[in-house]
C-alpha cells in the first residue's frame, strides 16, 4: 500500500452518494493522506458522473485541498495501481430497481431492493460485474482492499470470497451504523458507553447490548424502540411495529428489514398500496435523485446537501470512509461488517461470509465470537445464509434449476406456478444484464413469456435486446 | 423384556387404525410370542374403543390364536410391566383436527394437520399428554420401548427424547413406507435389489436409491414419479407436480409433504376450495370413519376391510408391528424412523431428533450416515428443525412468546397480524386440551377472542370451558 | 461391471496371503462369477509370485473352476477393465519393515509396521504408489472398486480418496473380524445373536456389543477378554493388559493396538527385548516367510496351510473377498471398514476417512452413526486421526517440516533431537521409496547420514541408491 | 458494581506477587476507586500474609492512599460484598510444587508445575477449593467479578465455569503479556503499531502477529525469537530452540511451554538433571521466596523489589489489575485470557474455556474469532483439551479411572505401569488436599504405597495424616 499517496478508485462514481463520501474522505484528511480520487462508471451513468463529479472536485477545492479527482468510464486505468476500491454501482441503475419491485408487486409479491424476487435479482445482476471487477483487481492493483457497499451487501460480498477468491474484502451496511447513532441516546447514553455485538447477515442481523457498568441493557432499547417512538429505522422501510411478545422472547433486538419477515403481511400491504399509487420505492427514489441531480448541478454547491439524507442510504459512504481510515491507520475500530465467519458464529459455515461485529485494523477484519443463537433466530438465519449461498452459486453459473430453488426457499415468495412466472417474468425484464442466463432467456422469450405489468414492461422494451 | 408372554399396549386404542395393527401382529404371530394386547383410550373414545376392540378380539379368534385382548381407559393398569408401547391417539379426536384445518383456512391459510398452524396445535396439544404417559412408563414400564406414531410424529419423538428423558423410544411415519413400497416397481425392481437411503424430518425427508449393481437410480425414479404418472403418494395429499427443473437441480426424491413447500399456492388453493365446500380433510375423514365404525360394527367382520385404505394412513400400523418384531428377534431391519441424529445429517445438531434411514435390532435403531445436504435442502431442513425446537419446547412450557416465533417462522404462515389472530383464535378452540397456556387463554377470553369460522366454533362450543 | 466375468486384480500378487485370498474367491464361487484373477508384481518379487501364483493355480484346479489365474509383472495390463482390484503389497518387502522396526528401536522407540515412526514411513513409502495404481485405474477401469489391505490401511485409504479422488474404495483392516470371530463364544453368544458398534481409526477403533435382547454387554466381553484369559489379539501383539480402572472408565473395548498407547512402557520393553535378540516381529516374519514359501513351492499343496495364520494377518484376505461379495450380491453386510466419515462420528471431520461399522453392498459402504465419544477417547482420536493427515500430506507433497510435524505429535515418539535423527536415518534407509524427499534426502546424505542399526544398515548398503 | 468505593479480595493475599498487585493498583489509582483490598489466606500462610501484608500496607500509603488494607484467615468476611475477587493461592504451597516435580523425576518423568503429573495434580488439589470459593461467592458477592491467575489457569477457569456455574470469570496468563512486551522491539515496532492474534489454550496457544501496514510479521519474529537470541520466555522455563524446518510448516508462534511438548527429550533431561541437583524450578523457588520475605520484612520497603522478577511469573498480578481496571472502565482492552469459545475456535466445543485474544471491558471478555487451525496444531489442540477436561472432571468428582485417563493421554507421560505408579504415589503425597479421592487414597495407604523420593517423602511425612 502507498504510504503517503492514497489512490482511492470508486466504482459507480456517478451515485447520488458520492458527495457523502467525498465528505466522509474531507473529514478524514488528516488519516487518509490522499493523491488521487477516481471516479468511475458506466457509459449509461456518465452523465450523473459528470455532475456528481464537477461537485466532488468543488467540494475538494473548498476544503483547500490538492487532490485529483479523475473521472472516467474506463476501469482498467482506474484500477491500476489502487489502494482502495469501494464498489457503490447499481448494475442497470434505478429502472432496474424498479422492475424488482413492480414485477413481483403485479403478482401480490413483496418487491423490494435487496429482500425477495427483487433481491434475488439485484444479485443476479450483480455477481457477473463484480467478478470481473476483481478479476482486474487481480491483475491490476493486487494488494488493493475492496470495500463492498453495493446491494445486496452480503451476497455480494460472499461472491467476491467464494468465487472471486479474493479476500482483502469488506462489506459494509448502513443499518448496524443507524442503531448505534440512534439507540444510545434512547436510553440517556453516548455510544462509548456501551458496547455492542451484532451478528447475523447483511440486511438480517440482530444485536444485543451492554452498558458501561456490564449490565445488558438490550431490552430497555427494546423497550424505547418499541414502545411509544420508534428510532433508527431506514427511510426506506415501513414503519410497522414488532409484535412485543415476540421481542421478549427473542431478547435481541431485531434489524429494520426483520419486518420484511417478521410483519410479511403488513409489509406487504403497504408495499401493494405503494404499487398501487405508481409510487414504489424506487419511483420514489428516481424522482429524489432526479432533484438531487438537479441539485447538484447547482456550481454554487459544494458541500452535501441536506437532501441527501431522504435518499435512504445514508452512513454507507461514511462507513467506507471510516473503513479506510481504520485500515488505513490501523485503528482496531468497531464496526459491524460483511466478512468470512471462521467459527464466530458456529451455527453457520465457518468459511463463508456473515455479517458481525469486528475490530477493523490493518489486518482487515477480526471478527468477535457472538456464540450460539436460540433455535428461533438460528433457524431463521441458517435458511437465509444456505438461501445466499444459492443466489450466489445460481448468479455465479446461470442454473436456472438453483434460481427456482431459490425463489421457492426464499421466505417472501409464496412457491409455486406464480412464483415461477415471476421468476421468469424478471429473467426477460433483466436480459441485458443476465449474460449467464441467456440460454434460458432465450427459450422463455421464444415461449413468449412477456412483462404483465405496464411500468417494467415499458421499462424493459427501452432497453433493445 | 418378558422373552415368552409379550405385552403390548397400545394408547388410542379405539382408532379406526386398530384392525390394522391386530392384522400386523396376527402376520408376525411367529415373530411375536404375544400374551396379552391391551387397547387403551379415553373416554371421549369409549364407543370406539368398544366397536374396534371387539372386532379386534374377532380378528384373535379368527386366527385361532389365545392372546388376551384387553379394553380398558384405566391407562397405568395397561402400562404395568408393558413390553412394547405403542401411541397412535389423538387429543380431541376429529373435531380438533377439524378446527386445525378450518380456522387457518378461514384466514386464507394452509390447515393442515402436521403442517403449518395446525400441525403446531397438533403438537400443543399430544406433547402434555405424551409427557405423561412416558412419566407413567418410567414408573410402571421402565424397560418397555415405546413406538410412536401419534403426530407430528418427529416433533412427538423430540419431546419424548428432549423432555420426557425417554431414551428407548422409535418414531414411527408411514410416508417412506409408502415410498419403499410403490418405487421399486417403476423402474422394474423389486425392493430387495434397491438400496434406499432416507434423510430429513418426519413428514420433511428426501431419499436416494440405487440399484444392485450400485447405480443410482434416484433421478429414474423421479422421472417416473413426476412425470406421466404419480405414485407413492399419501391419499391425504393434493396431488400438484414438483417443478421438474427444481428436481433436476435437488437430485433426490422430495416426499409428498414437501408439495406444501415447494407448490404452497396450489396446495393452498386446493385447501380453500375444499374449506368451501366444507369438505376439508378432517371432515372427509369424519365421514369415512363413521362410515368405517359401522363396518366395524358388524359382528362377522373379522378382517381389516379394504375401505380403511382410503382412511390415509395406511401402513402406519404395520409399520409398528414391524418395528417390535424388529426388535424382539433383533432382525437389524432397514427403517425408516425418528431417532436421535448421533451425527448422521452433520448439517443438523447431534442430540436431537431426525427421520433416516435406520437399523432396526434389540439394541435399538442405529441411523445411517447420510452427509452433508446441499445448501437449497440444508436451509429448508435446518429452518424446519430449528421450527420443530421452537414448537416443542413452547408445546412443554406454554410460552406464548414462544408460540408466536413459531408462527412467524413456519413457512406456511404468512407472519403478521393475521396471523397472531390465528394463533389466538387456536389456543381458544383448543382451550381444553392445551393447560398449559391456561393463562393466555385465559386472557384471551377475557379480551374476547371468539373463534370466527362457523363450524370450527361450533365444535368449540360443545366443549365445556 | 461386468456381470458374469469378473476380472479381480490383485497388485502385490506374491504375498504370502494369497493362498487366502484365493480360499476366500473359492468359498464365495457361487456369489462371484470370476473368469480372470491377476496376481500382479514387482520385478524383486517375482520369485515370490511364481510361487504363490503356481500354488493358487492348484488351487482353483483342485476346486474343480474354471477361472484363468494369470501372473504378471504388467500392472496396466492386468487392470485394464478390471471389476475389483485388491491391494496388498508392501513397497520395499520386508526388508524395509525390518528397518522401520530396527532404526527407531536403535534409539529406544517403538518399531512397528503401522505404529510410531515404522508405521509413518510405511505410509510415506505407500502413498506414492498407491496414487499412481489410483491414475492408472482412472485411466484403465474407472469403474472398478479398490478393496485396500495395504497397511497402515486407514491412512492409505485417506490418500486415495483425498489425493486421488477415487471413491470407490473401502480400506480393510482385520482387528473387527478377528473381534467379532472370537468374542461372542467368550459370552456364550454367536455373532448373530450380538450387534457390534466399531467406531474409530484403523488400528485405533473401539467398540460396544449388545445382545440379542438389547443389553449392552460390552463390559461382560471386557471381563472375560482381560480377565483370566485374553482373545482375539493379533499374533503380532505383545499381550500386555490394560488396565481394569481404565477400562471401566472407558465402557468401550479398545484395539489390540491400543496397547501401544495404553501401556506404551511394557510395548517399548517388549519390543527392545526382541530387538536384543535380533528378532523383531519383521525378522521373525521374514523367517516365517521364508518356511512358508517353502511350503508353498511343494506342488502337492493345493489349500491354505495351517502355518499361514501364525503370520499375523489372517482374515484381511478373507475380509476382501466378504467386501467384493457383499458389493457384487448387494449382500449388506456388516462389516468395519475405512470409508469417508459423512458425520458418523461427529468429533471428526465429515469428509475425511474413519474406521466403521458400515452396511456393504452395492452402493458402497454407508457407515453407521456412532455419536459422540467421551472426552477420554475423543481427545486420543482427534489427535490421531489429524496426525494421520499429516502423515498423508507429508506423504504426499514430501514436505519435510510436515513428516517433523507428524513425528512430534506421534505418542510413540519422544519430541526431540533424537526423533529428529530418527526420521533423517530412516529417509536415509528407504531413500529407493521415497522420490517425493528426493531433495532432503539428498542434503541428508551430503550431511553424513547414515543408519546406525547394523542390521539395518546392511539391508540399506544391499539397495543400490 | 459500587461504583465509588470498591472491595477488592485477593485469595492467596499472602503470595510473594502480592506486591506486584498492590503496585498494579497504585497505578491504575485513577481508574479504580478503591476503599478496601482484603488479603485472604489459610493458617499455613499466615506468616507469609502478615509480612507482605505489612509491605502491602507501606506501599499504599507511601503512595499517599487512603485505601484500606486489610489482612485475614475469614475467607467469607473478606468476599461479603466484593467487588473483585483475585485467586493466586497454591494449596498446599511449595512443598506441594516440589512433590509435583520430583515424584515424576523420581521415575524418569517430567515434573513441571502447570505441565504433566504435576500439573495434573495441581488440578487435583486446586479445582475442590476454588469449587468452594465460587460456592462463598455465589451466596456472598454474588454479582462480583473473578479474576483467577492460580495456575493451571486454564483447567480451574474451566472448573469454574463447568462445575461452578460461575459466569463473571476471567482467566489469566502472564505468557501472552510477555510475549506482547518483548517481541515488537525485535522487528523495530512498538506494541501500537501491531495486531496480535493469540488462541489456543493456557500454556498451550500459538499466535500471529501483523504490522501496521496489515502486513503478516509472525515468521519475521520467529527469526529474531528462534534465531540469534531468545525473547520472551518464562524464566522457569529452560531455553531449548525449536525446530526450524517445524516453525516453518507451522507459521504461528507458540509459547514457551511447547518446549515440553515438541523438544520432550531435552526438557526431560534438563529438568532430570536439576532433580539430581537437588534443585528442581520448586526447590529454587523456595529459595527465592526466602529470601524475597526477608526482603519484604525489611520496613523501609515499600516498593517492589527487582528481584520479584527472577521469582518467574512476572505480570499476572500486573494483567489481573488490568483486567480489573479494563471492566471498571469498560476499556475494551485487547487481553489474552481463557474464557468460553462460542465458536471462536471451530476446532474446539463452543462451550468450553480456552485462551484467546479477547476484548475486555464492562460486559467481559468478548473472544475474536480465530478460524480453524491447520491439522497438526489442530490435533494437538484437540488432545490437550480433551485431557483438560478429564482431568477437571476427575479433581471434581474424584474418579480413579478418569485419573488414570488422563495420566494415559498426557503427551509428557509415557503410559504404562510406572505412570500408574506415579500417580498412586503422589495420590498418597497430596493426601491432605484431596478429599475427593479419599477413598482411593485409603486403599492405597493400606495397600503400603509410599512416596521414593526422599526428598518428597520427607515433605509428605512433615504432613500429619
Amino acid at each position: 500500500m502507498s504510504r503517503n499517496a492514497l489512490k482511492l478508485v470508486t466504482i459507480g462514481g456517478g451515485s447520488s452518494y458520492t458527495p457523502e463520501l467525498i465528505e466522509g474522505y474531507i473529514k478524514r484528511q488528516a488519516q487518509l493522506p490522499i493523491k488521487e480520487i477516481w471516479l468511475v462508471d458506466v457509459e449509461a451513468g456518465l452523465e450523473k458522473l459528470n455532475i456528481v463529479g464537477a461537485m466532488a472536485k468543488r467540494m475538494v477545492k473548498t476544503a483547500g485541498l490538492d487532490w485529483e479527482v479523475h473521472l472516467t468510464l474506463d476501469r482498467r486505468t482506474a484500477l491500476k495501481d489502487a489502494d482502495f476500491v469501494s464498489t457503490q454501482f447499481r448494475v442497470g441503475l434505478l429502472p432496474a430497481r424498479i422492475k424488482d419491485e413492480r414485477i413481483p408487486n403485479y403478482y401480490g409479491m413483496i418487491g423490494q431492493e435487496t429482500n425477495g424476487a427483487g433481491g434475488i435479482f439485484k444479485a443476479f445482476r450483480t455477481v457477473p460485474v463484480i467478478l470481473d471487477i476483481v478479476k482486474d483487481m487481480q491483475e491490476l492493483c493486487p494488494d488493493a482492499w475492496l470495500i463492498n457497499f453495493t446491494n445486496p451487501s452480503g451476497m455480494i460480498t460472499e461472491a467476491i470470497k467464494t468465487y472471486g477468491h479474493w479476500d482483502k474484502v469488506i462489506g459494509l451496511c448502513n443499518v448496524p451504523v443507524m442503531a448505534m447513532s440512534s439507540e444510545p441516546e434512547l436510553i440517556h447514553k453516548t455510544l462509548d458507553e456501551l458496547t455492542y455485538k451484532f451478528a447475523g447477515l447483511d440486511h438480517f442481523h440482530w444485536h444485543r447490548v451492554w452498558d458501561n457498568t456490564g449490565q445488558e441493557v438490550t431490552m430497555q432499547i427494546v423497550d424505547k424502540l418499541f414502545g411509544d417512538e420508534d428510532a433508527g429505522l431506514p427511510t426506506n422501510i415501513f414503519d410497522v411495529p414488532f409484535f412485543k411478545d415476540q421481542l421478549e422472547n427473542m431478547r435481541m433486538i431485531p434489524c429494520g428489514y426483520h419486518r420484511y419477515y417478521y410483519r410479511q403481511e403488513e409489509m406487504l400491504a403497504h408495499g401493494l398500496a405503494e404499487y398501487r399509487d405508481n409510487a414504489t420505492r424506487a419511483q420514489q427514489v428516481t424522482k429524489i435523485e432526479t432533484e438531487l441531480f438537479e441539485l447538484y448541478k447547482d456550481p454554487n454547491l459544494d458541500y452535501k446537501p441536506k437532501q441527501l439524507a431522504e435518499r435512504g442510504g445514508a452512513h454507507y459512504s461514511d462507513a467506507a470512509c471510516e473503513a479506510m481510515a481504520s485500515i488505513y491507520q490501523d485503528k482496531k475500530t468497531h464496526m459491524v461488517v460483511s466478512t468470512l465467519n471462521q467459527g464466530a458464529v458456529p451455527d453457520l459455515p465457518s468459511d463463508h461470509v456473515f455479517e458481525v461485529s469486528a475490530q477493523i485494523g490493518a489486518a482487515g477484519a477480526v471478527p468477535m465470537a457472538f456464540g450460539h443463537f436460540q433455535p428461533a433466530e438460528r433457524g431463521w438465519l441458517q435458511l437465509m445464509k444456505n438461501m445466499e449461498l444459492v443466489i450466489v452459486e445460481a448468479a455465479a453459473t446461470g442454473n436456472y434449476g438453483l434460481a427456482l430453488q431459490a425463489f421457492t426457499m426464499n421466505p417472501l415468495i409464496p412457491a409455486g406456478a406464480t412464483a415461477k412466472r415471476v421468476l421468469d417474468e424478471m429473467l426477460v425484464a433483466h436480459r441485458n444484464y443476465l449474460p449467464q442466463f441467456t440460454d434460458k432467456i432465450t427459450e422463455l422469450l421464444a415461449a413468449g413469456v412477456t412483462v404483465q405489468d405496464k411500468v417494467a414492461a415499458e421499462l424493459t422494451e427501452l432497453v433493445p435486446v
